[in-house]
């Protein structure tokens, strides 16, 4: 069986014709990797239809604001494997962490405005969120755009929660001629990833919780700089260890402080690679 | 970096809690070569996006008569190759071949009946089928089911045209006490797997055609033997060497000879393995 194996091998790989080197490195690569795959655990044709079932449901769950193959990706931390092979970066800059889901355009607003216009469920925290963007050097970048997104105090983004406003702990932001930027939101808090689809039932059967932990989502650009696109993570969040993501790095944990006024406050600088 | 990538690797693994151990074993395997292609290819995030958009399109392409997930399994060799590791059989059995999309219920006919019913498109030859289904030894089963689906002389199976009546070139018969079956059809031709969806857009950009070689697909079954599933192929055809399902194997290939009245026909014996 295994002469048949290797044989079938061979044959889906000599088939190929295709002028773009790239393709045919990445096609060789998934190809061999998938025949391994069944050569390693040989499915029976029930597993097998089980788990192409699988992904035509993930497919199937997709929407305008909904992906649920990258939150498999995401669950997988394969999103995170490709964040580290795709934006290596010298130690001092600001470790780039992965987009997740739930980007969209947000409202530009003023240097001090507040993010958070929606409802409130009785738990959200005000706090204070200001820094810095900088090169490697500390050099400050002004005019640098500061795009953010966070979820709301019961876990949800404005995308998934009809009773949110459009944009709402979502923000366009511009640092000053310091490379400063600063507003006003609630502390994030922690909230499961979207448990109603196939990824939620892989979870499940993996005894997994569907935990992140408590974040704001970054995307910083600036001329002559790599984009960076991360997360800052609260310290002492339950779910640091145990992000469902596996997108935490130790360099993305700060610790909000009580202020003189008795708001939270909290600083995150940023430290672009040059272009 | 191939430190935090190992690091990714062994995180993902430690979080499962599974208490089912083939779960375990396959969700192993399966994210090992997943993290080992992200480390071989090293895509780019526009590339890793691509290709989560396109199992995306694969699913949302799925309805109820056309499974676009199955079709890439078939086209990447991967439904034969689970064919292969989940139907070992003797080498004096019938060898299985791979199931395809386009099996459905099939309408029960007599033995000696045509099930082909549907308009013609001008290239239609009259087929007599008829072969015997036994033991490996060569005793007949007697009773057995002889599930029998192909497509029609311009290549559409009744469920992708319209014009064709439902059940058309499908038929569904019983073998009779010497384990006989026969039936009247017409010669299959080959002929394109769809190639409106992603999957052919793939197949374009692996420079593959997408053609199968002419077949008639088999379901067995019978009291006390493995169920089979199985094609025979027509000799002479020009896509037998280069099958886009990567399906064909020697002893499914049989060559139609005029009869004694001119009409086309061919034997197809089937032998069983016990359960």
């Amino acid at each position: 069986m295994d002469d048949e194996l290797d044989g079938l091998l061979a044959q889906v790989l000599a088939r190929t014709d295709t002028a773009d080197p790239r393709l045919a490195e990445i096609f060789r690569s998934a190809v061999t990797h998938l025949h391994a795959f069944v050569r390693e655990v040989r499915p029976t044709e029930q597993e097998w239809l089980r788990g192409l079932d699988f992904l035509v449901r993930t497919g199937q769950t997709c929407t305008g604001t909904r992906n649920e193959f990258i939150l498999l990706s995401d669950m997988l931390g394969l999103t995170s494997a490709v964040d580290a092979v795709a934006h290596p970066g010298p130690p001092e800059a600001t470790p780039s962490s992965v987009e997740g889901p739930f980007h969209s355009p947000a409202p530009r607003r003023a240097l001090g405005a507040t993010i958070a216009e929606g409802p409130e469920h009785g738990r959200a925290e005000p706090t204070f969120v200001h820094g810095r963007v900088t090169d490697c050097e500390g050099t400050p970048v002004p005019g640098a755009t500061v795009d953010i997104w966070q979820a709301d105090d019961a876990g949800f983004y404005d995308t998934q929660d009809g009773e949110q406003p459009p944009g709402n702990l979502r923000g366009l932001f511009t640092t000053d001629e310091d490379g400063r930027y600063w507003f006003s939101s609630v502390l994030p808090s922690s909230y499961p990833v979207p448990t109603d689809g196939p990824v939620g039932e892989l979870l499940t059967a993996l005894g997994r919780h569907p935990m992140r932990p408590a974040h704001i989502h970054y995307h910083v650009e600036a001329e002559g700089f790599r984009p960076l696109t991360t997360h800052v993570f609260v310290a002492g969040d339950e779910y640091l260890g145990s992000d469902a993501a596996f997108a935490v790095k130790d360099a993305l944990v700060v610790a909000p402080e009580p202020r003189e006024d008795g708001v939270l406050g909290f600083a995150f600088d940023i430290r672009l690679v040059p272009a």
